[in-house]
């Protein structure tokens, strides 16, 4: 079992032992992802990959996700105003991400990866981290984090390959051909492509505007179409993500320090 | 489907209409349970509530679970000092509880039940909740939130038959009887009655000390012994719940106000 | 002289010697105890028996009480909707308990048992002494805390005595035979049995809601009639409350660790 | 009665009426105040002066006080490192003022006055004071407050009697003639004349250093001496200080708006 | 006079007129820009673009710039390890961000331009926007926010005039070409191009480590060479960037809303 | 060159060396300083004394001030209601403090002069830095920080030169001849001596209001006239400050400790 709330305890302290463990610890949100999807892709895709990953590694387990993330915004997840978009504030998930990690290392553990699935969690999560390291070294505690996007992971040659006709960059991925594959390949059962709306990429000007302007987004909440979307394309992607982050674990976490 | 998360956008918005949808939101901890039992029940049976309560009722949503819960205490839940109970601050429980309940509120609901799993989170949820609706009060939303520990609607018909020898009470109810009954029936992969360590009722003086004194709880991290569950308790335990609040929000949401 | 603000500093000094003396520090709250008694029971009670306590131990002394406590909820203070009920929110109680905590130790003290008077503060001063010890940590410091609220040391042959009809509970102890006893033999002239209004125990259903129902607070704003109390039945609390906590201090810091 | 915790709700209620009530807030510090004297003076002067202030005015109230007040600073009160000074961290007193203010006025109160007895709040009451009047505002409530510092209304006259060598200066008047005058009118068992330590004002530099430095500081921890101190100089100090503030308070809110 | 805090409080009220000026506010960091120029390019260069784009527009002014901003990352700003590098906690420039923003729209400010110049600083000054609109709603204000960074208003032409050789890409450009001609334009006094140092542009793995690990890092702080950087591309980004922004202020505060 | 933002860093962080530069943080304020000057004077006058000691000192360097403030206070600035007075928090400000503190203190830095030119911001300041000393104690840092107000500075003999006509206190020199004096030698360009208006020195009652009231304030928002200020006045309050202040530091950090 990968999933280290799904442990007894005394299973789980023996696997911390030493501090040789590494934590996976997935960070998504809840947020919409077009009329074809469900909303919680941000959640069980990096739960999903965590899993796949800690497979691939001697002693590897992974926490329970950190599921509400930080606010939507238009440029990368269509907005804060759609209905089923559900943020919190930033503070609170900078504090949410340190009282986590703090936690998990009272109990042994050293060895950190944050398998993030949304984009806009990025800079509270280096925060939350930086927060975390502090107050563990006050408590004589030295921990080492890996931080990461999974999408980072995906290589060229996938891209060409899922993007026959051209990638239209990852800025507009959100609720498109990416995220959609992989929840075809995850959770088929959360996805109708007959809802699929079909619209060119959207376009946005170099700057934000607030509060955000509605019209800026296109009506499906998806920045492009997951028309092209196949569970094959997720099996790839998921392979690639997986395979991708177990090499640069196991090589950040052997290298001699 | 009951789950909100589950639903694409289009769906969900058509679902919280009018402010007529009740928003069941379980919260729960990662927590040890003893030897027996993974360290998810305090999330895992409220959400699993929660889906009971909202098929009985003509309009609910459950929404996804907060997971990570306020810091165990010796006499509730073993103390916060095992390997596995991994606990976050009350200020960012608080924090977490205020940001969701707003969220929600913002997509048009009105009608809230929050579904506790884990006693120690009571009144942070309470603080949340107050923080919350003065918050929504200062943007002209008013709300009406229940709250609710699932084991408050056990009847005491369900006790006498769940406990034939006489109830040992509430109190040592941590990784007990009425909690693994609920996994058997719900998870039964996540326990192994073979592992449940046998010991008579913790008991515990009228006081508690800070730093906490591990030597007042059983080894097991259990407060009583499992060893008489079965699913078929928890099978009546899950029924005796999910009917006691759906009857309780019924009437509570239809009271005229 | 029992209450550590009463001395002059050199005194105290000399007092804290080597972090031998024991910090007694009550913690109550402003709030209504129905139309026969002052608004400040909660903070002159577990004073009076912080003071009655320092007498019966070696080396003893009082803190100043924190007067203003945590919100004061229906089923257990009436609601916080009273005029008089006057309370702070969660965050702020928690960061006053670990400040005046943390500037005790700084001074020395190495003991503190903290005296609770009022229901709702209990998982508050449970999170703020948690705060200071962490805290302490950090600065090299090892505190001990006991936490208490003073009617968990009623026995239940006093029960019996106070409650010849049988008792109805501490859920509705809120103004009601309990604590009017105590104030008619603390404070007779805060107390006016003449208005002591009648009425059955309070009912309250499984679950709370909020915003708060005022319909669920029977009118005079106590959860049971103090009828029947007496300054003879305050004494004798008081006497039992007191040789209680002094003998669990005396057991609790006298045990070798 | 003037202390509204000892009134029963009802009786406050009434007196509440429609916000005609004006209601008086001490608020002190524990800190040493030299070997001849308890460390409450900034408490128990503030609080008796409202109390006199009270009973001039035809509607009025004393709160119970906030006691716990913020850091002392080697020039006006000695410094933080001497036993017993028991100060908060500024953030929660800001917090406190803020929570207590907003609690008062949603009794329906609109004219407060801050009585201050401890020099160092002074800007985190003014703090406290902003952030609940905008709190109040939007939940439409206008309030009025008075700060105030008792010591600002001895008048000079006053100032001429009681040091008829010449003033030393309000700086230095930390467990001075002033303070300790009060104490022995209000609390001569509070008080030990011959305890009191002869030596010249302290004198300080332009400027604080933190770490402080506490050779600065005579070894008594007062500022000045208070050899000259007696209770008619406390009972006169008291009649200027409440009828100068009855005054003020009178005419502020009687003025038209 | 372009800056408002060089304007006397008549002069501005005047300009502020009915809510028609724009506030452009400069944001920016303290952070090491290599061996070769000056610690605040981050705030030197947004302040000299709003200056330039207040010039064009009818009616802007500049505020004073936010100083210091967030801690400097590896990959964009070379680590939060360097001497000099000055950042402030995530939380403390939110609040900065909200409150600055909430004071200018309080004296009647409607329309705001953020212009950033530190990269790290990008989600909290989102956040503390959001916070800000949220808290100025609740006063009944509705305030219009422009966020963006200088950089993304480069054309594509510029880059292939600055960059003949090719663009390195925006991740590397730390203390590179662009921000070096910036200031060699604006403060060649702050640039000594003897002290360039020539290496190649910095490579990154795909995701982060904690605590940050110097190896990543060029010894010279900056992530590619600045050896090309010239006054004359300086003034050519300046113009480039100050009137792209000028024409998306223009567009965006008067289109219709 | 004595601001430290001008250097680069390796410059830097060979004048920080082991710990013996001294870094002069100037702290001040956007504010109305009446109708002839400019709303920047608290920054910009501490600054330039910071360069003025700076020079005199042997290894000195003045960081980026920190130029957002406390709310102006009637009695001392105005008040908060100005247009153009643009004021933050004072939980911001104290954060802001301790989190600069800090991060200069991690550079190798241990000898601290913050320079306040604004003084509502004092006890921020004194808050700020006693988090920041107590956060770096944690992480075995001890730092010596001097705190001052410049015109504490100013001799009894410079008082009776500026003013031959008597001084008319500390209280009402806001933007008045000290500070208009500072501002015609330092920036002439920003005052015009044309718009000063005269009036009588503002006097107040000895208590504050909250809401402030507009009318305790002399049209203009200075509390005194600036009619007799002159630029030489202004070169000799400079003098005066800068050697003080100069004197002090050397004294102070050369004392054994």
């Amino acid at each position: 079992m990968a999933k280290l709330a799904d442990l007894d305890w005394l299973t789980y302290e023996s696997r911390v032992g030493e501090g040789d463990a590494v934590i996976l610890l997935p960070i998504g949100a809840i947020e919409q992802h077009g009329p074809h999807m469900s909303m919680n892709p941000d959640v069980l895709i990096p739960e999903a990959i965590s899993v796949g990953v800690a497979r691939l590694l001697a002693n590897a387990l992974v926490a329970h996700p950190i599921a509400y993330g930080y606010k939507s915004q238009v440029k990368s997840g269509g907005g804060n105003f759609f209905p089923g978009t559900t943020c919190i504030n930033g503070k609170t998930l900078i504090d949410t991400i340190k009282d986590v990690v703090v936690a998990y290392a009272r109990h042994g553990n050293r060895k950190f990866v944050l398998v993030n699935g949304h984009y806009e969690n990025s800079m509270f999560i280096v925060e939350g981290i930086d927060l975390a390291l502090e107050h563990l070294r006050h408590e004589g505690i030295e921990a080492q984090v890996v931080v990461l996007s999974y999408w980072d992971f995906v290589t060229q040659d996938t891209i060409e390959t899922v993007f026959p006709d051209g990638f239209t960059g990852w800025d507009v991925e959100h609720g498109g051909v990416l995220e959609t594959s992989l929840m075809l390949h995850l959770h088929p059962e959360l996805v109708n492509m007959d809802k699929v709306m079909d619209h060119a990429p959207a376009t946005f000007p170099p700057y934000d505007v607030f509060p955000s302007d509605p019209s800026w987004v296109p009506a499906s909440g998806t920045l492009s179409s997951a028309r092209n979307a196949t569970a094959e394309f997720g099996e790839l992607l998921m392979a690639v993500c997986v395979e991708g982050i177990a090499a640069a674990v196991r090589e950040h976490f052997s290298a001699p320090r």
